[in-house]
């Protein structure tokens, strides 16, 4: 299957003729064919027009034909097979083996969003029956459900070019609520942006789906983006990416005669706690920990550790010898994206130069363009409570040791910092104290609280949170990655003294889609 | 219990001393005692500093210490006895009936909340326990449970001077949550809040609790409530009332350095759709049931039925005929404020004055001062989809009935209504395909659907939704009203592979607050 520069609006494939959008291989710095000509306003507004009607059917199609669908999507993405892989590993850089593992992720996503569909705990049906004979009023019959929210706009992001791009998270969890998506594609990997659309438009003909459930955008620039948002059929936006972009979307859809949620998930330099006695017993082991997670993907995660806590000392000096060592043996990788290197380095040189900051070691000078030169620096918390500067997130292989005084300056360094994806503490059974006094502030922090274990490698499952307060995602309540995204993209309908005849299905009596249900405020499976 | 003319900041009484607010009765316009002189900014400051101390400890407080403070306020609300009663009655000119029922409404709420706190379904637990054997990779411990958002600025409405005021609907489900509560009190009704007030705090006192879980604030103009909406301690906001009001507060939510949520819920035409066999078969009693939910309370609510809709002919006749009758027969009632008779009567006088609209019948006219004549006015349904002023809601009983060529200008006049918080069919059976075809845009444009009953009175359970799209909203997806109402102040949090030494209570093994919780994707009661 080879990617053929086009846009897909509904079961079209479509060229545009606005600025053009050329994908580069950045190992080599060589441009990738085809061309992909940028759409116009039209044409975004032909796909949400598309999505609008679609809307109207697909939002009540059965919990298995819907599964069926997501399902459907896992399976051309296989079908695609090599050929998805490869162009991936073009256009990003991305070794082989993350981009497979990173496939049988995405398609296990939308196969766990199916079962999510089918189990219909999404649904939140509550029924709350008549009592006639209640003084000194009657109650009447009342049931909710939810509902999909209208079209949703998906914007992919660079990182993950399977998993949070066209067929990602945002994708899989609105679909599964029962919403088309317009994707707007990321420029850096539109081959495999394509591939993947037409995988979904495949799968949309297949399950005999309104052709506008699924549409993918190219667009240069921001332009297409903001009218995407701006679009009155559009009712929510998945985002994941720079703070300044989400920031944007957010502003966008403020802005609108209705305004609309957007979750957009931005920046986290995700803080990780050396306890002392687990620092004191095992910092040359957690040190090794801390260094593979931070050259994972060449740092260029939303969960890398980018800030480490301890307190001054000769545990300390130890843990930052022997990372230091670690991160100067680490060889140089290739970055998503010219643009994400020129940042990479922009954000290093800026600690480097610091005044406050002292470079602790860099990683081996990589040969090829576009290479990562792992950093590691280190400050003192009072410096780095001082000054802002020092909590900007750095995207790729870079972290900043701050060396605290004392336990309760790393408390007031935890209280300082913005809100995170992620909080992490490295303890040992000594450290509960510490812990337990630490817990509530990162609850408070951070979406996911983790202990011994990396921020990177974010499970798909029901229980997982990847989100956390702004302005590490634009709304502390969701979460974007596991079963509970879903939520974002759905609203409760109360129905009040309807007839049989006139009750959806997951309300009527005798529960036939055998969901749970809230009954009088108890829970019957 | 007489008022004193306070604001209550944690456990301390103060006075303000800023412009004052005075108490009018509407029935008489008298001015009565005592003054309430507005705060500063520095008193909101200090409101929302102890919210944020009390929030450390309230947000952990056990379900059964949580449950029980607010069956505490309950029960020092009804000790106040009939000094309350009296009071609302001079500051809302409503009648003893009505607020006698509001306060059991109030308390059951209360009480209500304390039962969802006790049920802990609002905990959402999940769990996804660790596959150490899975590959390729193993799984860790994942569990998830909701936390406090953080302190909560409540807005208190008009009118409804108890449910929706000071203890209403959004601080019982924001205490229920765990979050402190500000609450700016409304400038009509002080005496009744300062009385409310004063049952908060003396229950925040016999429940042992940090003082700063609840406050009460004065202060006339919108320099106090914008001043607590951009104090970086609140969290999010509780609003009813005004179109105007709700979206000034969401403009300062979203210009705080970290944008919060606001939970404002604004207007509502609450349309009624005449289906044709039900207009034949019983239109004079439509009618009269049409005409009591409209003259309910002045018609001074969010649900108040503004909008019927109808085929023209013989049968829409009989019911305007009908219905004027019965809007010409209504009793005068006085009105909340002065500024709500005011504006009533512009309103009114637009819908009057409106060349395209014609006047079916005015109630009788008032003898005292602020009172509501109600007005029932007629239009086509052509002339309503061209001009967006006919939508407009006007507070207080005055309803407009479309008389449409037919059913599918009915639906057109549908698909062109805003957001709303409900829907009403008018139905029998052999409206079933009618209502079928309009349920589907009905759901879509309102938060709650009903037939044959009126929107007017609002259940308070846990299948009720009191939202619905924007503006009817801020936010589609929660509720003021009901169990759910809770999920507004909440946010989930995810912990990974925590000893069982720092497990929240609510996460540890053996699931000892016997909460539903999520396992694996499984619910387990």
């Amino acid at each position: 299957m080879t990617p053929q520069g086009t846009s897909l609006i509904g079961q079209q494939a479509v060229i545009g003729d606005q600025a053009v959008i050329r994908a580069i291989d950045p190992a080599s710095g060589e441009v990738l064919a085809p061309e992909y000509p940028g759409l116009d306003r039209d044409a975004v507004a032909r796909a949400c027009q598309l999505a609008e009607v679609a809307y109207a059917t697909y939002r009540e199609s059965s919990l298995d034909d819907r599964a069926a669908f997501l399902e459907d999507i896992a399976a051309e993405i296989e079908a695609i097979g090599d050929d998805l892989i490869e162009r991936a590993m073009a256009e990003t850089g991305l070794p082989r083996a993350r981009l497979e593992g990173e496939r049988g992720r995405t398609c296990g996503q939308l196969r766990l969003f199916a079962s999510v569909v089918r189990a219909g705990e999404w649904l939140d049906v509550r029924i709350d029956p008549a009592l006639p004979e209640r003084a000194p009023m009657p109650r009447v019959d009342l049931r909710q459900r939810h509902i999909a929210l209208g079209p949703v706009a998906v914007f992919g992001a660079s990182n993950f070019p399977l998993a949070f791009s066209v067929a990602g998270g945002d994708t899989a969890s609105a679909l599964a609520a029962g919403c088309p998506v317009v994707v707007k594609a990321h420029s850096a990997h539109p081959g495999t942006s394509e591939l993947v659309g037409r995988a979904v438009q495949a799968a949309v003909a297949k399950c005999g789906l309104p052709e506008g459930v699924f549409s993918l955008l190219f667009g240069s620039g921001n332009e297409i983006g903001q009218a995407l948002v701006a679009d009155p059929r559009i009712q929510a936006v998945g985002f994941t990416g720079s703070r300044r972009g989400g920031q944007a979307l957010m502003a966008t859809a403020q802005a609108r005669p209705q305004p609309i949620p957007v979750y957009a998930e931005m920046s986290s330099i995700n803080p990780v706690f050396l306890l002392p006695a687990a620092l004191q017993a095992r910092g040359k082991e957690i040190a090794e920990g801390f260094v593979a997670s931070l050259n994972m993907g060449a740092g260029q995660f939303c969960t890398n550790p980018g800030l480490v806590l301890g307190v001054k000392g000769e545990a300390l000096d130890a843990f930052l010898a022997a990372a230091g060592e670690a991160v100067a043996a680490s060889a140089a990788q290739t970055m998503l994206t010219p643009g994400i290197h020129g940042a990479y380095e922009d954000g290093v040189g800026a600690l480097a130069g610091h005044a406050k900051v002292r470079e602790v070691a860099r990683g081996q000078v990589g040969e090829g363009p576009h290479q990562c030169q792992a950093g590691l620096f280190a400050a003192s918390a009072a410096d780095f409570l001082t000054d802002d500067a020092l909590q900007a997130e750095v995207f790729g292989a870079s972290a900043l040791v701050i060396e605290c005084a004392d336990g309760a300056e790393m408390q007031r360094v935890a209280e300082s910092l913005e809100g995170q994806l992620t909080a992490t503490l490295q303890m040992d059974d000594g450290d509960l104290d510490t812990a337990r006094a630490l817990l509530p502030t990162l609850e408070l922090k951070a979406g996911r609280v983790l202990t011994n274990g990396w921020p990177t490698g974010v499970e798909v499952c029901h229980a997982m949170v990847h989100g956390g307060p702004y302005p590490a995602t634009a709304d502390s309540r969701t979460t974007s990655v596991g079963s509970a995204a879903i939520q974002r993209f759905l609203r409760p309908v109360c129905y009040q003294n309807l007839p049989a005849g006139l009750l959806p299905e997951a309300l009527q009596d005798g529960n036939p889609l055998g969901v749970s249900r809230l009954v009088d405020g108890q829970r019957k499976n």
